[in-house]
């Protein structure tokens, strides 16, 4: 792979071909005629937070350790203090159990709505909101040349989406470079195995710039600011609450990049235009 | 609005001119130019069920009566044989409380799983997978020429994904002619919506044909087929496991719309090729 300059410089980049992924299916086309086409797997993966089960996930079934992870710390599950004693897959079960030194802060608060009204799932949202209280992402720079060279690399990059489509994918990078490169049938997962894969190898957050293929909205924003990424940058685009919270935390929003066109609604002291773009072009 | 072709013959259509559904928004572009832009609004909105808090879901707002009734019709939570006696949208909590009769079959599920590990997140997915069994789609006629005619109905109609894009569309059509064009920022609300008003209006799901913007995947196959809807039809791609499933229920599943492209990959016996295109072509 090290040979193949689209993919040079990554640290994780996608695997098309890896047969667990995707499946040949027979189907007809408008003309009626025979076809085969490549479609992406989904697989349900059960996540445990020690001995409490908290969600069935539709992955396309990579990284299940990374996707855990990254899942229960987006969720403000697992929290920094946390201290993570294993991450165990079980392929059989379709499970992934993730255990911690003692008891998380989020199993007692858990605990103490489970009494109250007996589900936590509306709990969640809150808790994300709740951890950007007092926020502020770090100064960065950002240079235009570096949008364009990575959306460039990316969409370049053999995938399952240019294999099989119907994917969503978050990229890690660096300056122009793209590091780690995950995809997943689920809309959020791919953004959970990023931050999975940072988690488990101390990564700093300061000097690095998520790309997505998926919309801008208040989730995603979360997502990041809590990753502590200065920059997301996307080809689709925003929703109102989103530009709000990237503004609120400082984070620099870009959306609806194609060619050279981007548009950026938040954080825009970080931007550098160092590229000369003719003026009507766009 | 029944003055405009495109419009004419939807029984509820996009209202991209609404207020309250999206926001000008102030930013720069590639070129330091100041620029607006109109972004989605996205709202969070709790769904009770009688006492049970169970879901904040992010939507952009409309028809939030119609989104609580579908999403606990088509989690399983509410049943065919619970009398709904009320549905209450209360504005200033952004919640919606759906009534029924008596205590609701999932109450005492929900209870009982509260007992064992805490949450019943990880339950839903398997009771969607429950209510499938033995199901079996009725058999319909679906023409090569009404699906031509309603992508390109829906793809003209004024809609929020025309105006600002970052959303998705789920339209209910019978035969040739979209009735009800539902659109949300939530991936799955825009299809509950159209559920809860269904429900609402007692509308027959026989003869009717499920358009969406999304990907087909297992939930969204899942979806269709507990509403009682035999076509789903969708511009985007194929999960090998949404195929699996469509192929058990019965379902015709047509993907990958473009042009006069499509791939069908399931349910190919209701489908009829009446529309005589060029060899090359497609």
């Amino acid at each position: 792979m090290a040979n193949d300059p689209d993919q040079a410089g990554y640290l994780l980049a996608p695997a098309p071909g890896a047969a667990r992924l995707t499946r040949r299916i027979a189907g007809r086309d408008q003309h009626g005629r025979a076809v085969e086409i490549s479609v992406v797997e989904e697989r349900p993966l059960t996540i445990w937070l020690n001995s409490r089960e908290i969600v069935t996930a539709m992955t396309i079934g990579d990284y299940p350790e990374y996707l855990a992870l990254g899942f229960l710390r987006n969720q403000g599950m697992l929290g920094s203090a946390d201290e993570v004693t294993g991450v165990d897959y079980d392929a059989e079960t379709d499970s992934v159990v993730v255990r911690t030194a003692s008891r998380t802060d989020y199993e007692d608060k858990l605990a103490r709505k489970t009494r109250t009204s007996g589900c936590a799932v509306g709990t969640v949202f809150g808790d994300m909101m709740e951890g950007l209280e007092g926020l502020k992402l770090p100064e960065a720079e950002l240079r235009a040349s570096w949008l364009y060279a990575l959306a460039h690399k990316i969409n370049t990059t053999p995938s399952l989406y240019l294999e099989a489509g119907a994917i969503h994918g978050t990229v890690l990078c660096r300056r122009d470079r793209p590091l780690v490169y995950m995809e997943d049938v689920g809309r959020h997962n791919a953004v959970d195995k990023v931050a999975g894969w940072m988690l488990s190898e101390g990564v700093a957050a300061a000097d690095k710039i998520l790309y997505t293929t998926g919309r801008l909205t208040s989730e995603m924003v979360i997502k990041t600011a809590l990753m502590g990424i200065p920059v997301l940058a996307s080809r689709s685009g925003f929703t109102a609450w989103g530009v709000e919270i990237a503004r609120r935390v400082g984070l620099t929003l870009i959306g609806r990049m194609r060619g050279q066109r981007f548009i950026c609604l938040a954080g825009e002291e970080r931007l550098v235009r160092d590229v000369a773009l003719r003026e009507a072009g766009g």
